[in-house]
Parts: structure tokens; C-alpha cells; sequence
């Protein structure tokens, strides 16, 4: 069974790998880096490169694919990625997306009146492009599988893993990566964090120049 | 301040990632990954290279260092990782690692009497080579942390995030990535897991042929 993950342009590296480290675990399973052309793809802090080994042209049926989310918007409907998951979406048992990633399914075509979540300063976006947001930290709908951020991959990976696999090889994945996640601090959403350290988020965290 | 990111031939992309995630949001720092050459490092799985910017012999003065875990014991004192963390760890602000990581670590003298952890599953390996095992997800002592298997190095991350740039912008990266972690099960400890999904990461999941 193929599965593909998605490369692109600033990407965020965390919302690849951590679907990446569960699904990749499962027995049959071989994962596949696809990006517009093979080679290194450089994530949205400009300190990593991961390695694409295929392109998106000759991708053409996996049977899962995962969409990571990053820091520049696809340009419309004629994205590379936004174009191939328009390709191989009929096809998939699984179409997936973390964070961002979903704002590229919407353009894809994908979400059209369909429950589906984003990062949460993304929803309203999302919902422009016609999904129906959900704040839900994994929505499956169907074959189509939305996370919340970044982080969120591997919560949708452990669903997707039970889905494909049966819930012991999932928890037996959960095991073997030892998710058993004790955060020092509890401010994992906006209603947990609260105004102050959300407007540090905005003002400090992801400006441009940062990314660059 | 530079923080070093160690790759080596079948690390495992979590362990690195996770922490990389959370410490490379943090306004002023430099995230390099560094293996024995520039270049592509192919990951536990086969399916996945990282690049590495550059070479160990040319990091030379990192601030901070995060080793992470693989599927390859190191192969002694002569092991390429434990000769750099020889060399860097006297003048680092802080000497880090995720999962089995502790073992690079600890060949390399670093972790001599001092209580520290890794992969459950390593724990008493970790002994064997001087340390003090812990079954604790971080474990600081003095200046080196140490964290339990894959995921814990998201914890490890925000943890070494607050003592590095202070509590508010540790929540700002964790609200940043949306970690509110909701695993689907409850499984991420040997002890909530149970003997049986231990015997099948053990049977299934780690075998050879899979890494290869």
C-alpha cells in the first residue's frame, strides 16, 4: 500500500513526520516523498531540507495521500499540490491533510460542503473556500481525514493507523514512539493559552523575515 | 545561538523533528543539521533523507546539541556521533537527546553517573553504560536533558524552550504547533499498553527487514 506525502516549498516539517512516523510503521506499508520534482524541499524555517524521491506527475495512485500545511497559501486553483490532489483525490482510499494542509484540499475541490478543520488561525479561511470548519482536533469524513496543527499529525495518524490496521497495531505504534505526551505546560489551544500568549504567536512567531 | 541537530545513517525522523519543531521557533536561534558529511541522511525507515547542512568536524562550538534516537546501536567510542559529542559537549549551554539517543550520549562518557532516559526499551542498556536510568519522559540534570522514546522529544523541545527564552514564549510555540495532544488510545507507556501490544512492537514493528 503507497502511501504519499506531500512536499512543498515551506512546508512544516512536523506535520509530515509525525503522520509520517506512524503510518510509515505500519507492516505493508511503503511511504513515498513526492514533491513537483525529486530533490530536496526546503520546510518554512529555511533550516531543513527533506528529500523528495518522486514527482507529483508520476504519482498517479497511491492509495493514501497526506497534504502538510506551511507558510505561504497555494496560489490558487493551478498549484502544483492543489493540481495533483485534484488528479489522484478519486483514486485514494485516504485523502489527508494536517493543519494548513486542508486549505489546499479546499482549493483542490475536495471540501466542497464538507466538515474538515485547519490550525486554528486558519479556519476562516478554510471556510471561505467552502469546507464546514470544525475545531475538532481530527475530523474524518468519509475517506477524507483533517487535522488540527502542526502537532495534530500524529493524533490523525494513530486514527488513520486503527482505520488500516486494527487499534492493536495502533497502539503498538503509539508504544514504539512512546506517546504518552506530557506537555510542561497546558497551552495547546487558543482557549488554553489565552489572549497574551496568542498575540505572541502573532506578533513574534511567524512573521516573514523569521521564515526567510 | 546555534543549536546542532545531530543526523546519522537510520536515525529516526520524530525524534529530531519533534524537538527541531519547537526549539527552531525561538527568536534568535540557528537550527543546523550536522552529520559526519553534508548531505542527504537516510532515515530509520529507508523512505526518508534529511540533509545535513554541515559536516561535525566543522560545527565545532554549538550552543546547544540534540542527538537523537535510531535503529543502530552505535558502534562504541569510535562511532563518529560520539566522537563529536566528545569533542562539543565542554562548551555547550546544553547537551540534549531523544530516545535512544541517551546511548550516543552515554558511549561518549557524557552521561557517567548522572540519572537520565531514553526508549523504554533501551532503559537498561542505558545502565550498562554508566548511566543512572530514569523512567521519567524529560530528565534534566545540570546541563543535560534527556528524553524517553520519539515523541517525547516534543516535550523535551518545550521544556528546554522555557528555560531558554522563558515560559510565555514556550506556550507561544506550543499554541504555535497546536500541541493539545488527543491520542485515540491510551497506549503510549509499556504499563498502559499492556504485555501484549509490547510483545507485537517487539515481533512486528522493529524488525530488520522492515528497516531495511
Amino acid at each position: 500500500m503507497q502511501i504519499a506525502f506531500a512536499l512543498y516549498d515551506r512546508f512544516t516539517a512536523l506535520d509530515i513526520i509525525g503522520p509520517f512516523q506512524v503510518l510509515a510503521e505500519i507492516p505493508g506499508v511503503t511511504a513515498t516523498f513526492v514533491a513537483e520534482k525529486p530533490g530536496p524541499v526546503r520546510d518554512h524555517t529555511g533550516a531543513l531540507s527533506l528529500v523528495a524521491t518522486a514527482s507529483f506527475d508520476e504519482t498517479t495512485a497511491p492509495r493514501m495521500i497526506v497534504v502538510p500545511g506551511g507558510l505561504v497559501d497555494p496560489n490558487g486553483a493551478d498549484d502544483p499540490v492543489v493540481r495533483w490532489i485534484r488528479a489522484v483525490h478519486p483514486t485514494t482510499t485516504w485523502t489527508a491533510s494536517v493543519c494548513t494542509g486542508s486549505i489546499y484540499l479546499a482549493r483542490a475541490g475536495v471540501l466542497d460542503g464538507i466538515e474538515a478543520t485547519s490550525h486554528w488561525g486558519s479556519l476562516e479561511q478554510l471556510a471561505s473556500l467552502g469546507a464546514v470548519p470544525s475545531a475538532e482536533r481530527v475530523v474524518i469524513r468519509g475517506r477524507i481525514a483533517t487535522a488540527a496543527g502542526v502537532s495534530a499529525g500524529i493524533d490523525l495518524g494513530l486514527t488513520l493507523a486503527a482505520r488500516l490496521a486494527g487499534a492493536d497495531v495502533a497502539k503498538a505504534i503509539q508504544l514504539a514512539i512512546e506517546y504518552d505526551p506530557q506537555p510542561p505546560f497546558d497551552a495547546g489551544s487558543p482557549a488554553k493559552a489565552g489572549p497574551e500568549i496568542m498575540e505572541l504567536v502573532m506578533s513574534t512567531l511567524h512573521d516573514p523575515a523569521h521564515a526567510e
